[in-house]
């Protein structure tokens, strides 16, 4: 499995005729190696893992002499001098301005995002981490939905939420997670706070488990006590937009910006697009946002075992918020939605 | 409070000649501007923060006029154009090579760790969160040191432990925590695992609290039943050269290196010093690792109102690990050990 990855790797090193890779991410070193430690991994015609010795103990159970320590980015320079390696690959967003200094003797190259674009495609065991995490959060959340009524906070939901996620097997939420109630939940990332729920108001609450390292990102929104016409339209205009994008998905064909699109043009029909402020999606797996991004100018062409959101909202300042967010898993000929959940009192 | 903030980093930046600074870190946003939320951060003759239509409200909220909306770094750049400004510092650390990059046309300066050296004196207002910090953990620890017994699993007593921090008021654990027994303590950092903690072994538990953004980070070390000569003498090798090293601290005068020196010279005694493999501390405060550090290469004077870490801990690989940390409050004439807990039965 690992050495599969490692192939696909060494074929882009060869595409972007460069000598070897040097990856920093925490997530590219565990996709490329199958060990969960901080290091800086060297790809070229071998393998080899630089670690700190707060690291290396691990790193060797994993990867025997494939580990090294280390403790500067000199040792991972004087090694690629050593074996003669000229051209090197680095991913600009996931390296910082220090770290890409260390290589100013040589021929550095743009490899930005390429490891994305390899594991935007998922194995299937992948794909069965990615759904255990997501049916974790949704069994989490099964639990905690009935303290869900006017007058519990947003905190203390949030709070009770993270650790069911954590009962229900996950190592962890995968993020901090987002319980955002009436006006509050007009900012997309809300932190939770000790402000009570109350009855008329639309709670917005974003999610995932981590497990094994895989994510899951969820997002439900409530309407405390009864509907009405507008709030019943507000809602059914994200409802439908998310529905319309993720039916109109045909595998091998559709653009990820054709996804996003379709969701404005959804909202636009109630003059709401104004209020969707972010994109419509991002990929999930070992990182909670990576390829492929649903977005205006992602040109990615949607296809089998591909995992991602569509995740439209509306947010008007001072007065309410609405997201909607599922995971999209990609077939040969159709989509899954994964774990999905009916929870639709609103409409 | 802000304002004097952000007169010392005008400071700085005459000082390193630069005609503006641009900040990426999170903490350095909210350092210097009271606002939680991602952006850029330019400091000039004034100050504009640069976030995207996620955090845009908010920042508005917070910065009025002075949050500008924006969708890529290349407004950034128009700005500083615009402002005829032409030097600019960056942190190398805390700025990915890619928006380095966006800077290309500018007078590029090196500002890395400049504004950590600002953060690391610090004000009364953020002594009393991070105490703050440290009794919520410490309490929520209280609570859950009852079940510490042979049988409970790492995991178990990790997740216990963090929602406890949340109950006790903290918006949650200030980093993953660790618990880790037995030949598991050997990895520092070690992620709890389904493993029961069993009679004869030492459990090292690292935790701490963030609240209103500021950290604790403590580590506590048990030993399970009953001591013997050599586990005994292992624990005080670390607990001796913590203590030794906290006691030797001169405010004012006494350099970084010099502490942690002490405890490397106090675990040799005992011919554990090979089995040390980190430094011995760190800053703590809106980052849970900042300046100062505690280690070999660290000429910083300790001095009043710096508050950090001690942590010595040895690892013996496949057998055991021990770490006591706590966190010191250096005040004009002496130090403060910040939440001190006495669990000292193993002694």
């Amino acid at each position: 499995m690992i050495e599969r990855r490692i192939n696909k790797l060494k074929e882009k090193a060869r595409e972007f005729n460069v000598d070897a890779v040097v990856l920093f991410s925490d997530s590219d070193v565990r996709y490329f190696t199958g060990v969960d430690v901080s290091g800086v991994l060297v790809v070229y015609d071998d393998t080899v893992l630089f670690v700190s010795p707060l690291y290396f103990q691990k790193a060797k159970e994993g990867l025997s002499d494939k580990a090294k320590q280390s403790k500067s980015l000199d040792d991972v320079v004087e090694f690629l001098k050593s074996q003669k390696l000229k051209r090197i690959g680095l991913d600009f967003i996931r390296t910082t301005h220090k770290q890409a200094k260390a290589f100013e003797e040589f021929d550095v190259v743009d490899f930005t995002n390429q490891t994305l674009i390899i594991r935007m495609i998922k194995e299937r065991d992948e794909i069965n981490q990615i759904k255990r995490a997501a049916f974790a959060a949704r069994n989490a959340f099964l639990k905690v939905y009935p303290t869900l009524k006017p007058g519990i906070t947003e905190k203390e939901f949030a709070d009770e939420l993270a650790y069911q996620i954590r009962k229900a097997g996950a190592q962890k939420e995968s993020f901090d997670i987002i319980v955002a109630s009436g006006p509050n939940a007009a900012h997309p990332h809300h932190i939770p706070t000790d402000k009570r729920i109350e009855d008329g108001e639309f709670v917005v609450i974003d999610f995932g488990a981590t497990v094994d390292g895989y994510n899951s990102d969820t997002t439900y929104t409530f309407l405390m006590g009864e509907k009405d016409d507008e709030k019943r339209e507000l809602f059914n205009a994200v409802f439908y937009a998310q529905l319309y994008a993720t039916e109109m998905i045909a595998p091998g064909r559709t653009k990820a910006s054709e996804v996003d699109a379709r969701v404005r043009k959804e909202l636009a029909k109630y003059g709401l697009d104004k209020y969707f402020i972010h994109s419509t999606g991002h990929g999930v797996g070992l990182d909670v946002h990576e390829f492929p991004f649903i977005s205006p100018d992602s040109d990615i062409v949607l296809q089998k075992d591909m995992v991602f959101t569509i995740e439209p909202g509306i947010y008007i300042p001072n007065k309410l918020g609405i997201r909607l967010e599922h995971m999209i898993l990609v077939h040969d000929m159709d989509t899954e939605v994964i774990a999905f959940t009916p929870f639709m009192e609103i409409m």
